[in-house]
């Protein structure tokens, strides 16, 4: 039978990343038999009562927690963040047309090379210079009047850096929220779109979640293939075709987590706290530790930092496993360490960590 | 705590639809921690070990089950039949090409639209005339040898009606098999790519299986969106991104239920055995039941019939609900009831329905 009495680790994975435990409780129970239907979440039809009743609940949910205003239609896609680099230009850009894109890394980088196939892609601000350690200064930003859209990325997963502040740009605005989408209030009134693939902090992976003002939605081109249409997707409430419906139920249950957890404020709050210890572990460490985002660009879901050398790097890795706290390793990208500490992650994983870090640096400091 | 003592219904939904109770009951088990992991399946990262291990399996099983022969690739992509429908005359059609479509009803009328968009979509069969109840006979075909790849749905699900015998063209052959795909051993000579949204036959949503023969995948068009390159997908062993994991775990588990369960020769003779009881109570009621596909075209999944009014179609419904048959009620194109019976459905619910049906049309007659 099942049981959910095993411990599990610490899990400190970039995504797919850890998620709520009792939502996923509830999974488990669902999959059998959801809501006394004698029919399991799986094998419900996508059309039917029981999964209509569900994604009305995700819907109000989603829109409830996150304070969507009314004008935004909620979209639940598939093809991660990487179809949306390319469902976007093909909505929005075409060779007679220019989007601003600001590049802060790998991601944003795929996001302008899918763009450049359909039209002009101004890269108004480019991070490599510094490995993408640091971003912008809002006020530094020149935006383009003619663009279509302008496009930016709230935190980026790979080097640990995130918006402090959400850039106002003079056209639309689309962010890809992808590794921090409902960890703090989001500013509405400066976006035009905000879209996350779920399996960082939102749910397991298979379903993107897109938010986009219908004014936006209904510039978006319909000569399109079906399902690249947006506005067929909204049309169609996201059921075009058959959803992928069992991690859209999934966001449902980790929404209403978030509102029994005090909401977005809540979430920050909390999010703010176990950042905050672990990036005291670094800084008080003496130099042992090197954060490699800029402190005030620093991100509160990926925490990205070096020891002094890598084969310290890699003892960190193994002891900390070790000790229960897995998946610390950072992206190749930036070599060392990295702790992505999602919504999910409780906030004794982040102590334990903290504590961990500065045993570890005066062993070997 | 999860449970999986309550009872479950006998669930006739045309997709999603029922999934082997011991792949769910180990689904259970796995979203919690995987395997001894301490982390579970939802929240492993798609590049590690555990789901490495995970995509490896299913891989090797999905090969071993449905007998793949090894010039075939396997790719697990997004997106469901819909977006197969623009991906393939995305990759091998374009203006100055054409290719033949048989059009035996929604999905393939739905298919050959969008390929429409792209080059010439040859409809060299329709089977309007008589509301999709019959298939072509094989000698009748009028393939084009100057097609690109000839294209048909072996399973219809919403007329039931499916191909007894494979189809040969004198170009690539691709099939759409969304709704039988591994209820039959496959005749991969014939075949150069086929396709099945898992919802039906394989498990849940979010995930679609597909077999592409390499000669095939080599002529695809490399000018389109990363995320829309069947190439991309295959070299990237459908991890370009981060794949919907929880799905291509479950095909995993289903594969070695149907291994264990006698292969596809085993499950053949068991769906045989299974649509034969319920075409049988059709065909012994004195003309109460009116099967709506053509004898010889009957479909093993799903089993469209009628009752003579819609009255007694709405109480046929509502008894079999008080009996704990559920979504019975057959697609509105075709009207009346439909009785999907996928390789999971349970050989006692064929025989339950076979007998309600029985007792309700001496009841009623």
């Amino acid at each position: 039978m099942t049981s959910t009495t095993t411990s599990r680790k610490f899990n400190f994975s970039a995504g797919p990343a850890v998620l709520p435990e009792s939502v996923i409780e509830q999974a488990q129970q669902d999959i059998w038999d959801l809501d006394g239907t004698g029919i399991g979440l799986l094998e419900h039809s996508h059309r039917g009562k029981a999964i209509t009743e569900v994604f009305d609940e995700t819907d109000a949910l989603c829109r409830e927690v996150g304070n969507i205003p009314d004008d935004f239609e909620i979209l639940y896609l598939q093809g991660g963040a990487s179809l949306q680099f390319s469902m976007i230009p093909m909505a929005f850009l075409n060779a007679d047309r220019q989007a601003d894109y600001i590049n802060t890394g790998s991601w944003t980088k795929k996001a302008i090379q899918e763009a450049q196939r359909f039209g002009q892609a101004n890269v108004i601000w480019d991070g490599k210079e510094d490995n993408y350690a640091s971003l912008p200064s809002l006020d530094s930003l020149a935006w383009n009047d003619a663009a279509t859209y302008s496009y930016y990325c709230s935190n980026n997963t790979i080097y640990g850096t995130r918006w402090k502040r959400t850039p106002s740009s003079p056209t639309p605005l689309i962010s890809d929220m992808s590794s921090e989408m409902y960890s703090r209030p989001i500013h509405w009134e400066s976006h035009d779109m905000v879209y996350a693939g779920a399996q960082k902090n939102l749910g397991p992976a298979g379903v993107t979640l897109v938010a986009i003002r219908r004014n936006l939605l209904e510039q978006a081109s319909t000569d399109l293939p079906s399902m690249l249409r947006y506005d067929i997707h909204a049309d169609k409430g996201s059921r075009y075709n058959t959803p992928p419906v069992f991690a859209i139920y999934f966001l449902g249950k980790v929404f209403d987590w978030i509102r029994t957890n005090g909401g977005l404020q809540g979430i920050e709050a909390m999010n703010e706290r176990k950042a905050t210890c672990i990036y005291n572990a670094i800084d008080d460490s003496g130099g042992f530790y090197t954060g490699h985002a800029a402190v005030e660009d620093r991100s509160r879901m990926n925490i990205t930092f070096r020891c002094p050398s890598e084969e310290l790097e890699a003892a960190f890795i193994k002891q900390a496993s070790d000790h229960d706290m897995e998946n610390l390793k950072g992206h190749r990208s930036v070599g060392g360490l990295r702790a992505s500490i999602y919504n999910a992650f409780p906030e004794s994983g982040c102590r334990q960590l903290a504590e961990f870090m500065g045993e570890f640096a005066r062993t070997h400091g």
